[in-house]
């Protein structure tokens, strides 16, 4: 017998995305099961079927998709989704709320392809950013974190900036827990001069911010000369970094290579599709931001 | 790639629609997303995730469905939805809450069959009801508003009839608005007296009534010497029109040519799917009445 | 035109079941109607959506499934579904809300591989377990009940035992009235000596408890010398017949043939999928605990 592939989307938004649906299918899924408002305290159940219905080797088959706006809530269940499984009694799971873990990725891959390890930066580390300096503008949303969390296992020397020091502070603190080599240092991003100090020395500025919301200035970034790459993950305008299009794609603007969010969406696309096929190939996956940044290296 | 037709399925109901879900599958949609329970602020959310999935040459894979047994509110969800595109960013919509669009069709279509523009009428118009007057019973409720609709667009002469005058002439300002030649008058059908002078002269009565409600009686129908064809789109008993039975398919009775529900629901549903194919045509179809008779003319 | 295989799958529960989905999928259903929250009055829209979209020739392709985990209620939406049909204006529906009529059938099924009718018994009756004395622990739960039911079916001489000992009575006359003559006995199962004397002289035993909770110990199983089959529909320890293993399937231990829920698992697995391919052969099928129970004699 040939199984088809079952994608169990739990979605904590009242309505399931339409979005992850669409790609899902594209991806070549064949069956969707779509739950929206799906609580942690529903979720056992949910994934009781998904685990009980096939024979472990075909479980593979079978997958879970956590999406929804709320990151922090789907997180949650995530959680919930992995104490369900126990030895060989599992299926694979990506958590992509809000597209904020192929966003990340993609932005982290684009950068990557115009940066080399600097032998005169400050890091240790031996990823292939080790030593750039990388500024996260708006790192504390759920996209910026995991733009942090990325460029820090690749050796950047991360400042990572919000409007407010402390918070930024706590992203750092807590991307140091799981990644202990990370060299981030919280920047206060509130207005021209805190900005232009968090982005001052920077190879690279990832803008994660929310829509219309200008984070850095035309202006500021042409001074930054040190700057290399600029990236605008926010389509909607203004931009989120003065003078980059949504539609740039490695487009060259006073002598740094720009993205938008449009220019980032096409390999961000592939990642999701890539990510979801991953998910039937074995019944063990867990795709976060980090496995799903890894597969960027096959594309 | 092949893309998979995708539909996706706004219901104001609580449940989403079961019949309109079966008729999309058997028009060869592949992949339904069924969504019930949808409010007009949930619309942009559902729509976008449809429109930025799929390249614009590849939109026309990605439809929506709107269904309900609510018009008005269902027509709140269409115009939410055409506000989302922009540019060749959209995708091919329908509305058929009910089936009123395609029930409406229909009838107006199997009267069409057995009609033609008249010489001596008072029509200006050059529609293939040019001059034909036309009585709609129960003409306020959405198969009868439509059907006055699809009748003024063809150049009937129209009574618009309803219980109360107020509201029959409501829906005659109410089309004059969108149809500037249509020829309208209001009538009152509350009793005999004033049923039998809604129906005077004219060729063609289509009652749109409630189920269990007797608009024209079996009397009044065969005293009406001007009718050539009556129409009644209530399956349940008792008949909208005396003497019309549900199964009724142009059976000839007193020399008049007669439609029950049943009857015209084998060309409503052909145009149900017709419809639902020319969504996966091209990603710029709205189809609302109208646009679903234009199909007719296929069939 | 070749008609896709629909599933109407009506839940009671608010999010409707993935077993019951991934199931559905797996026995060749193409395309799955989920509906959760499902309340008896929203019946009629539903499954009038099931019953009007094909013609009667083709309405074997259209089907309904009844699962969630309140037997009760969705046996209330069993009876709505039911009320929807006239002539032949129907589709077949299946109800097994949490597995309890594919767990009932597979448990009797695997206890009449290892039984024969007794010459000696007090029975009367024809069927394969005629005057074999058995016992059924939490005999009043959705499964209990049903195990019950096809006991008496097959004439086996039935003790009925449930802590209290009205609620057993209730079961035994529950029964009598669709199977009138049943041989059954209410017995009290509160403690060691009371669960002795229900399964004292019973040739099998089957305990369709709640996780969690021992019905019978190893010992009692041990002494009781007439027992040749225990089966134990609890898969979560403790388990509910003390001895068996969760994975037992036909088992020797101490001269008894034991299944645990797993080894009954795979035989209600392939009945349910035989029962979802058993509901799109004709459009008349009602498969209840008794229909399911019959299709194992193909298996």
């Amino acid at each position: 017998m040939s199984y088809k592939k079952i994608l169990l989307c739990l979605d904590s938004d009242p309505q399931p995305s339409v979005f992850d649906g669409v790609v899902a299918v594209d991806a070549g899924v064949d069956h969707l099961f779509r739950h929206g408002g799906v609580t942690p305290e529903g979720v056992r159940d949910l994934v009781y079927g998904a685990m009980f219905t096939r024979g472990p080797a075909d479980l593979k088959n079978t997958a879970v998709f956590i999406g929804g706006s709320n990151v922090e809530e789907d997180e949650k269940l995530l959680a919930k989704v992995r104490e369900c499984f126990f030895g060989p009694m599992r299926v694979s799971v990506m958590l992509d709320s809000n597209g904020a873990n192929t966003t990340a990725a993609a932005a982290v891959l684009c950068a990557m392809k115009h940066l080399k390890p600097s032998p005169f930066g400050r890091g240790q580390g031996e990823g292939a950013l080790a030593g750039v300096a990388a500024t996260v503008l708006a790192a504390t949303g759920a996209v910026g974190r995991r733009v942090v969390r990325l460029l820090a296992r690749e050796g950047a020397n991360i400042h990572v900036a919000s409007r407010q020091l402390g918070r930024a502070q706590q992203v750092c603190d807590s991307v140091k827990r799981t990644c202990e080599h990370a060299q981030l240092t919280a920047f206060e991003s509130r207005n021209a001069d805190s900005t232009q100090a968090a982005v001052d020395g920077a190879s690279v500025v990832i803008a994660a911010g929310a829509p219309e919301a200008e984070l850095l200035s035309d202006d500021l970034r042409r001074q930054c000369k040190s700057l290399k790459v600029a990236i605008d993950l926010n389509a909607v305008p203004p931009a989120g970094i003065g003078g980059v299009g949504p539609q740039d794609k490695a487009v060259e603007r006073d002598g740094q290579i720009c993205y938008g969010a449009i220019g980032v969406g096409g390999l961000k696309m592939r990642l999701h599709k890539a990510a979801i096929r991953r998910l039937f190939e074995s019944n063990d996956a867990v795709l976060d931001a980090e496995e799903i940044f890894a597969l960027g290296a096959d594309l």
